[in-house]
């Protein structure tokens, strides 16, 4: 596998841009991903109860069609709890952009990030939709544009492509995602799309990137808030000519290795650009019974606000950690516990079979230092081994949300 | 009911009192609450799997001896973490208040409250206890120290007592709590302190305490984090001389009403001086299918940090409330959910039937502008109606919380 510059357009038969339409003030607020040869297409999508707009019309137009061809993308607005005229524009979005690329609406999907609650101004969206559709190219430039066009509070553009060798033939895949707030994926994430040229079976496809959610966008927390938005799609164009994989061999194995690379890369990526971050926080919970009570550990330290304001202070704070932990679901036993905390480089032992360690403050200061803290917690309970990301809860972030919607 | 001056001495058999005694910084940091006579108590505690030392001693204490006669707390170092020694150093604690008081160390409760992981200065505790134990007495006063003592970040005190008739016999019930940070009570809270002089059976206590608790106290959050530290302890002395309550009659309900009515008072306090807070949320869940969803539904709301971001900016960003509400495990339907946002005052529906209305943003801005911001959901499921508290999300807790220990 190896990295190569470039993101969703990377793959063979995919065209992007992103667009100033006006949603947004001064920012690119309109993307769209085109593949005209169509793809085999999966997707996962928020388990909220409050599904906004697109996350709907997707989830039946890939009841019906997998053939997707084009997916269009607006920031600024989110297009949730906008009842049956939310409902209409996004079907709306489909089919002026079906229009505009000479396909079926049905072969289009939609997506929306931003604010909740408010309509989608559809005259601007349409004006924006047909300007883009002339606008496509598979450069890099082209899918730098698209990756700009999904941001909302993101400080940097979250792209990445692989290339791997499948049966002597180069297969890519690409990605763009984004995130910052409302970040607490479950089942699904934020935006993120993936493409690839990669011949596969539909069934496959879709294995590989649920196994994959689950232990990337689905083990990341910015604030605990689970969005109505959440959507990752994977679009694959079988241009790449691979023979069909269409059972678990090694060449499976191998695309959902670099699935998953690209899948936690942009994860631990959403996770380090959290709305006011500092730091990237890694939560890693060594022998847990279950994988199901690792995790729930795991996330309950990265959702701690209390651990997050005390990494943001790079006060090592250890009892808060514990007491996450403790408050969680998850099962263990406080007496076994060891836990420690470290940078890349140093390491201290902060309790060892649930006894508070002597450490020296200097080393601990040094790691709180850093902008990436590890916490390791060892249950010693069992075999399972779980890794999740977060990031620190700075005065940015009350900043940033306090008067988002202005 | 009327309410009186006062507090845990106001009940008839009661003395208290708090002091400094160096655990902590230019504060009082040592109460004590004494019953000579000796009291029928009981107590709740923390459903953290990590529990503080003096939570395990006082489980231990209460499973062998109601008749308890005093209880200590300090403040400054919680004695979490803290293993085998921090075990014995609140056993400790007992003995050296049996001793002082000339009674026996079964007969004490302990209490912390403060930094985690750190062991307690047994030496300037003992010298504490000795002169505490020396300067009790039943003044108002007396009940305002030991209210002080046990305050961490709380920026008031917080006290109340109330007055009862009881088969012609006034009854008083007292009361002092503190909050502020690590504030999300499970099936038991914060540490408050409940005394009263009523001649009830111990059972009858016990039920109207924890009937209460669960819509008192476990109904407030101020950031999510259950402490491993949280108590309430009752403590009836009997004094008041009424015939002895032992089933649950109109007597038995006057006292759980004025109970709860402490309870729910001071949960309120605690969620309003929660840290860095600048206003109280109310969260009525109306219309659920069960109080359980209702619960569920509320608590995820005051959880919410964007929700929690968006009150301290004065944003009526309801998008997220429903949101909040969309990823709770309550049951809903969101199209069928009304949503409004209140002050004392004035009241404006934000959503009916699951579809935004158009508000007056110079109301919506009044509403936000008070310091008790009330949001009401109607979800038109059932006859459930959920009531739960909390605070806005500022700058300053971030502040507060990024350098505790220091």
């Amino acid at each position: 596998m190896k990295l190569i510059k470039g993101g969703v357009i990377s793959p063979k038969g995919f065209m992007a841009s992103g667009i100033y339409s006006g949603v947004k003030r001064k920012r690119k607020d309109l993307s769209l991903i085109y593949c005209k040869g169509g793809t085999t297409t999966v997707g996962m999508f928020t388990t909220n109860k409050v599904k906004a707009a697109p996350v709907l019309v997707n989830e039946e137009t890939l009841n019906k069609n997998n053939n997707i061809k084009a997916l269009v993308i607006n920031s600024g607005v989110a297009n949730a709890c906008t009842g049956k005229k939310g409902y209409e524009d996004a079907k709306e979005m489909t089919k002026i952009t079906g229009q505009s690329l000479n396909i079926k609406s049905n072969e289009v999907l939609v997506a929306s990030t931003g604010v909740i609650g408010e309509f989608l101004p559809m005259d601007k969206i349409e004006e924006g939709i047909k300007k883009l559709s002339k606008e496509l190219g598979n450069s890099i430039d082209h899918g730098k544009w698209a990756a700009e066009g999904i941001m909302t509070t993101d400080t940097f553009i979250k792209e990445m492509a692989v290339e791997i060798n499948i049966g002597g033939v180069p297969i890519k895949i690409g990605a763009m995602a984004k995130g910052s707030g409302m970040i607490h994926p479950n089942m699904a994430t934020m935006l993120s799309f993936v493409t690839t040229d990669i011949n596969m079976d539909k069934e496959l496809l879709n294995k590989a990137l649920k196994e994959s959610v689950e232990d990337s966008y689905n083990m990341i927390s910015v604030d605990g808030d689970t969005s109505t938005n959440d959507m990752v799609i994977l679009m694959a164009s079988g241009q790449g000519k691979n023979d069909l994989i269409n059972n678990e061999d090694e060449d499976y194995k191998k695309f959902k290795d670099a699935l998953h690379l690209i899948n936690t890369t942009l994860a631990k990526k959403i996770a380090k650009d959290g709305e006011g971050a500092t730091k990237l926080i890694e939560v890693q919970v060594k022998g847990a019974i279950s994988k199901d009570d690792g995790k729930k550990i795991c996330k309950s330290i990265l959702m701690s606000n209390l651990v997050k304001t005390a990494i943001y202070g790079e006060d090592p704070n250890w009892g808060r950690i514990i007491a996450a932990a403790g408050y969680s679901k998850g099962n263990f036993n406080p007496h076994k516990v060891d836990l420690s905390l470290s940078n890349s480089e140093e390491e201290i032992e902060l309790m060892k079979d649930g006894t508070p360690c002597i450490f020296h403050e200097k080393t601990a200061k040094k790691i709180m230092e850093s902008d990436l803290i590890i916490i390791s917690i060892d249950l010693k309970e069992g075999n399972n081994h779980v890794k999740g990301w977060g990031c620190d809860f700075s005065h940015d972030y009350v900043k940033i949300n306090a008067s988002y919607r202005s």
